[in-house]
């Protein structure tokens, strides 16, 4: 570990789950945010927003489990500035090695003008709860949001007003994804030039895409003298999204000679973790997005020739290891053994127990006899396949449809419900609309099928196609994702997995429970 | 028009035709490409980068037809820094009302290595092929390739002899996206003020995104004093892509208070334009993708309902009207008329004919029988669906297909080849496999599917579902698309849409060419 107090070291603060898990859509699992905090301990984060504890009992017990769970990181809860939210927040963040209270409050006079409050007043309002926050932690992070649109001698009298209320870190967002790298830079600069106390603290950046430079204006503030980037992985987050995590990590390290600062991540970690936060927030990566899109590293499509195959740094600055892509393509086939099946799960970043490893081996020699090459992409489907627990309440058994163009399509499902086998046969617009009323039939519900997606994770039409479905009901989101060769059977097994979770979810919570009701959840 | 003379006027110079189309897999057809042409000559797009004449018949061919339909917009080719590239390319755009020919070299110590000449003798070679060009045509662009990793010194020597040798505008590639913000307007800055002549010529900017940063160092490089973008819808490009038009020119009309400049782009008619690229090439817009991602103005989602409902302001800095985004729902239903159906193709950007509007309106009305709401995407895709000529050569009569957990999937094809009847049965892994057996069977091919891919355009499994297909046979490539609620059923249209292009390439363009054989295609 290097020196923390290393005046070049930039400290990452990941708020996927927090910010990033607020974006429409994008909601996941308990189970989902354990596993993602998890990858992002082990990748070296220093902070992990884990969510909003007030916000709702799921959240409360998420942040909590994930701060018993931390290993290194930092564990941070986010609260509004009232007590409630921020006593909720130390109930959550307390378990950790290394506890945070981050509370913030709408600076601008926008957002000012929501509670009604004079600037006096708000001023006051800030040095109690930064005060309290500080009594329960010695860690505290506080937040002016809409920094970049209040104005500048209130945000300094704020800013100083909190320092001197015990905050350790000073975060300026960009609420709305508004500044520019110059704009960015000079703010954060005249901050600690002219706030008293300012060079006691450790001062964050918060920006979001709206215009496309949130990672320019990170690195700007950086340059500026700010020591904190928060960031989410792929750039998730509400509107544009946030920063994303993996373009300034390496645009510091690829350009250090202008950039000379250096954060703490296992870079090699990126790719691994990108797959995983697409899959559960049902975000797919762009193809050319930078850093993880599937073309990021495309270099070798036969027009490149001649320069690349003379010196790959004509057109290369990174190396696809850099960010844990293997360059190669995977040797995997029928005849490989359960050795080089674990060997290639630990490259990809999979780490599974004995009776995880003979299950995946089992489906891949299925899998190998259908199919010729069977790619990275396969075998993280047929992981992800066998996530879900084996005692769901509803089970397809079988199923049997039957399209084409001579009239509606027809769908047979075989079910089991709480052990009890149902059949029903539906027509519907296609395949798989048909399938899902079969499936309604079975089980009446009213959950609305918010989103339906298709991912053919790898190339041909014999490979395996990976759904996703997310289901709402009464304010509940729940996601289900299944892979297999037939896109219908993988749709069908989608849905029933999103409703088992709904189950599961309306079992644990009683009526109204984890429902987002909160106003001001996705604020910074 | 706004006077071109405006020393705060950006030039935007769009290159999704020539370094967007570059992209593994983004290649597009003929037609495709002059309306896409079309699209961004309509929305005010200074300059068109319309292809690489040398590089193929096929380019050749579009870059003329493009250079002949174009109304207001500069029409351009690109050309390596030898005569017969530059002869190649004025013998396409001189039929442009205003033609301009873009030659380049590779003038960074690792690309001069290729060719493998001194820095004289590079500086001989560049002075003669602008002169050459600027003798063809009064209006030439020339850019030194990796600008950005060239020495300063040779940089800025060879910067001037191209302004000496009739070069109006210079472009300053960044073109492996290595710069940074403050460097790129550092640049830009030193080479006007010590370069003799530079006042006389026009500089550009073109960056790629690999660190995420495009778009910042693009209007840093206006700070510096830069007057031309180059960019792409969606950032399509090469690896993590070129700067993205539609975030450079919100930038500008967004923060004209710190960036006083201005375009004369349209931004209207930015989500239609960006739409047809994305389906045309095939790579799909991320949901948090800045300005033209499905979320980028996602704010109603229920967790924002104090602060929007209050004041849209405190979370919008754009309005999605600015982007040519309807803020409402589609009201078209089973009882809307034609005249609503067309005033709606309207609002979304899509001018139709009045037989192909009886066309749609047959199938709108199919649809709408079906579904309860019909969606803004719903229409598009009934638009895209009609657009495949009717004399194919290949057509799908009827198919119908058996699929599910009980074994292999069925599905019998029924075509017309050349008119006549053929039929055949097929098994697969799953349902669409099972299909494409079977019209190989019918029509037995060496084509490799490089692509398949399912957007479900609407939500609900009973909305269309849009599929692409792309396929490769002897270096040519063709992608077919097709519209339906039955997945199944698009994908064999889409592959039939796919094989009948590629039949007609065959068959203009003789064996070998469109050949994608040149070296340098995808250089700056």
């Amino acid at each position: 570990m290097t020196k923390a107090t290393d005046k070049d070291r930039v400290w990452i603060f990941d708020t996927t789950l927090r910010d990033g898990e607020q974006s429409p859509g994008a909601t996941m699992t308990h189970d989902e945010k354990l596993e993602i905090a998890g990858l992002l301990d082990e990748m070296g984060v220093d902070i992990i927003e884990a969510g909003f504890p007030i916000a709702s009992e799921g959240d409360f017990k998420a942040v909590s489990e994930i701060a018993k769970n931390s290993v290194n990181s930092v564990i941070c809860g986010l609260a509004r500035a009232n007590y409630a939210d921020i006593d909720r927040c130390w109930e959550a963040v307390q378990h950790a090695g290394r506890p945070r209270i981050h509370t913030f409050i709408g600076t601008s006079p926008l957002h000012r003008a929501i509670p009604n409050l004079t600037q006096d007043e708000m001023a006051d309002k800030i040095h109690e709860t930064v005060t309290h926050a500080r009594n329960l932690c010695d860690n505290v992070q506080w937040s002016p949001m809409d920094a970049t649109r209040t104005e500048w001698d209130y945000l300094a009298r704020v800013v100083e007003i909190a320092i001197k209320a015990g905050a350790t870190t000073i975060n300026i967002p960009d609420t709305v994804g508004y500044t520019a790298p110059v704009e960015s830079a000079d703010l954060i600069r005249r901050l600690i030039e002219d706030v008293p106390g300012a060079d006691e603290v450790i001062f964050a950046t918060h920006c979001h895409n709206d215009l496309g430079m949130a990672t320019a204006n990170s690195l700007a503030a950086v340059a500026g003298g700010a020591r904190q980037i928060e960031c989410t992985i792929n750039g998730l987050g509400e509107r544009a999204g946030n920063t994303a995590l993996e373009e300034v990590v390496m645009a510091m390290k690829v350009r250090g000679d202008i950039m000379p600062y250096f954060t703490e991540i296992d870079t090699s970690k990126i790719m691994n973790i990108s797959r995983r936060v697409a899959t559960v927030s049902g975000f797919p990566v762009q193809f050319n997005k930078a850093i993880v899109g599937k073309n990021a590293f495309a270099h070798e499509s036969g027009i490149h020739q001649d320069g690349m195959l003379k010196n790959p740094e004509n057109f290369e600055i990174m190396r696809p290891e850099d960010v844990g892509l293997s360059g190669s393509s995977l040797p995997l086939g029928k005849h490989s053994g359960r050795a080089a099946l674990r060997d290639k799960l630990g490259q990809l970043g999979v780490d599974v127990g004995d009776n995880q490893l003979k299950d995946i081996f089992v489906r891949f020699k299925e899998l190998a006899d259908r199919k010729k090459e069977v790619y990275d992409d396969d075998i993280i489907a047929l992981v992800r396949a066998g996530e879900d627990p084996e005692n769901d309440r509803l089970q397809i058994v079988s199923m049997k449809v039957l399209c084409g163009t001579g009239g509606p399509a027809e769908s047979t499902v075989e079910m089991e419900v709480d052990g009890k086998e149902v059949i029903a046969t539906e027509q519907g617009d296609g395949p798989v609309d048909a399938t899902f009323r079969a499936i309604r039939a079975i089980h009446p519900n009213k959950a609305r099928l918010q989103l339906y997606q298709v991912h053919a994770v790898t190339e041909g039409t014999d490979a395996q196609a990976t759904v996703s479905v997310r289901l709402e009901e009464d304010g509940m989101i729940a996601t289900g994702q299944s892979a297999n060769t037939d896109t219908v059977v993988a749709s069908a097994k989608a849905y029933v997995n999103a409703l088992n979770r709904l189950l599961i979810r309306r079992d644990k919570a009683g009526p109204g429970a984890d429902v987002r009701e909160i106003s001001y959840k996705d604020v910074t």
